[in-house]
């Protein structure tokens, strides 16, 4: 007799439970996740009847289709809404249209939506969540390892306005958050080691024990080892639940996760957000953000060097154009600007961090000059 | 010496305070709130610095914004932003319009809104402070009696979409709501009588005094009596300001303040949300539920002669086209709706209320069909 998809086993996975102020739910880690979505779905909803509607890109979906049907007895299998790929949709017009799309198919406040894509598919998705009928629920299925480590976790969503990056979004927390590792089998390479770059971001701020298990596993981890990614995967999370768990509204504590964002934003926007992948842009942002701590000696050269290889060694980056006072110069409309006092954060040592709200220009702008210097050494043709 | 506008008294006000689960505010309700709003705004800034951002539509910043200019200092006077009027713009783009205009201006997380216009414009700014950096204070100033006594109060902020109302949207409470009854002054007499079939809801709902002061004194408020209008201003929000701090996410209670809106909505529907005012279709919807309350004997045909002459006494209410199965296959849609159970809103006597799940469609029908008949013995073209 064949076994029904209800009664496959859900298998052993590794369980982190964000609990913030206005919620709390679980991130599940583990490896062949999908393949258990239906009764994970159906214990979320309590015994509830629920409609499930799936969010994806035509590509994942190709991968990735079999997976998740199989999971599901066929009368209950979700509804699927397609994004097309890529940061240009992250608009407005995107979440309308998937909105009209929702309403048209019947969705209520008792349907569940699942973002299951990378970063972009899930901002959008969960801002979509977060604006449908005034807020319905929905749940993170990441498909890459960026994804996975910094933006389905902690409520952020949204999309972008021609005049800057996640200008419009709320916070809507998904009610549960499924990582699966085998989904990194397809993941390019060079989106795998991209996404690195906000582990190490992680271990930098807030985990020793990750910083050196990344320095200690390059090739393991680069090479998409499930365990080893299991792994940092686990830790990276941590790192993260744990940061939005105390300060989920970004008031200070959060503000932390933002290590290398400020001039990697600018890189993005002086590249058209086009050039360069996330993870790199936030990886020569955070090198600058080094020197900065450097320069005012809150590092001393070791450290400085220890987390600048560690960084690189997760390369090759690529190199890009911009002059250091562009990058200064687009930091201005970053979100962390508050009544024009730029919060910047600063490493003091590995696994530990201080905001700081007087970093000046000129600071800035000669940490940006000797990242650019590195760069034109080490950085390679953008692939 | 001349006087500056921040040394003007503040004139005598009510105030209602909404304590909310999850915020808490005021609601003031005078004549010439206007001239005081710039030492009312640092009040609620506590000193802290703000930037203000008006959005109001062209034909009322024409007669009040001299008012309005008056009460700040020339330097501090608020950025104006426009939004065309109508519901026709009560969608995203003009949304996205708006929060482009915002950050080409500058605005950040310690700018306020000024929602200054209906209950179209209020909405639409709400939501606007709902979404932009993923959250930003605004406060309401409500310039027609609609939005005074319903839509500026409660935190429910929204667009629509091509396949309904208020599909789009997020609760995000105002600050502080300013409702100056003097703005009513401008008001077209039509527009005023069609709001106040919000404040008769509110009587009928939960109010009894509310309910036979606007039986008694139906020439003086639908007149535009200023002390009147105060009153029943006064006592509305009252009502809603109750329900919503008892539920605030609508999972019970604050359902009552959809008594009406069922076929209401049903009503704005079929007429292409043009013909008539959002209370003038509320009333109708309201007769229909009377009718249906009627049929089930939940209250007696002298309570329901009471509650049907006061609606029909701040007519005349204008004929519109639509059959009662229109109407009912109009109501499936509704947000109220909840995995196919339609919620309404019976009265039980003057002042109370049961929410109901079971009225079938062939009640409804019965109902919307009796509803009908008074409308085209009683109802007038439409202007």
């Amino acid at each position: 007799m064949a076994l029904t998809p209800k009664t496959l086993p859900i298998p052993s996975t590794k369980t982190i439970h964000l609990s913030a102020t206005s919620t709390e739910y679980d991130i599940h880690i583990g490896q062949g996740l999908l393949s258990t979505l239906h009764p994970r779905l159906q214990k979320l909803a309590g015994g509830k009847s629920y409609r499930p509607f799936l969010i994806t890109s035509p590509n994942i979906w190709k991968l990735w289709s079999k997976q998740v049907r199989a999971s599901f007895p066929e009368a209950e299998s979700p509804t699927v809404l397609f994004l097309p790929p890529g940061e240009k949709h992250k608009r407005l017009p995107a979440v309308e249209s998937l909105a009209e799309q929702l309403a048209q198919h019947g969705a209520d406040r008792d349907s569940i939506l699942i973002a299951f894509g990378g970063g972009v598919l899930g901002d959008i998705t969960g801002f979509l969540a977060a604006i449908y009928m005034r807020g319905i629920p929905y749940v993170q299925i990441p498909t890459t390892l960026l994804a996975q480590v910094d933006s389905s976790v902690g409520g952020k969503t949204g999309v972008n306005l021609a005049a800057g990056k996640n200008l419009i979004g709320s916070f809507h927390h998904p009610r549960a958050v499924f990582a699966d590792i085998a989904l990194l089998k397809t993941l390019p390479p060079l989106e795998l080691r991209s996404g690195l770059q906000e582990s190490i971001k992680a271990g930098i701020i807030a985990d020793p024990k990750l910083f050196a298990y990344l320095e200690q596993n390059n090739e393991l981890i680069a090479n998409g080892d499930p365990e080893a990614l299991t792994k940092v995967v686990t830790a990276s999370i941590k790192v993260k639940a744990n940061v939005v768990a105390k300060d989920e509204r970004e008031s200070g504590l959060r503000m932390t996760l933002n290590f290398g964002h400020t001039l990697g934003h600018a890189i993005e926007a002086a590249t058209g957000y086009k050039k360069l992948l996330h993870g790199e842009a936030v990886a020569w942002g955070s090198i600058a953000a080094l020197h900065v701590a450097l320069a005012r000696k809150v590092i001393d050269p070791d450290t400085f060097a220890r987390m600048a290889n560690l960084i690189l060694s997760y390369g090759p980056l690529p190199r890009f154009k911009a002059t250091a006072s562009d990058l200064v110069a687009l930091t201005s409309s970053d979100k962390k600007t508050r009544s024009g006092r730029r919060a910047f954060v600063l490493p003091t040592g590995i696994g530990s961090t201080e905001i700081v709200y007087d970093v000046t220009d000129e600071e800035l702008t000669a940490a940006a000059e000797s990242m650019l210097q590195t760069m034109r050494a080490t950085g390679v043709k953008p692939s």
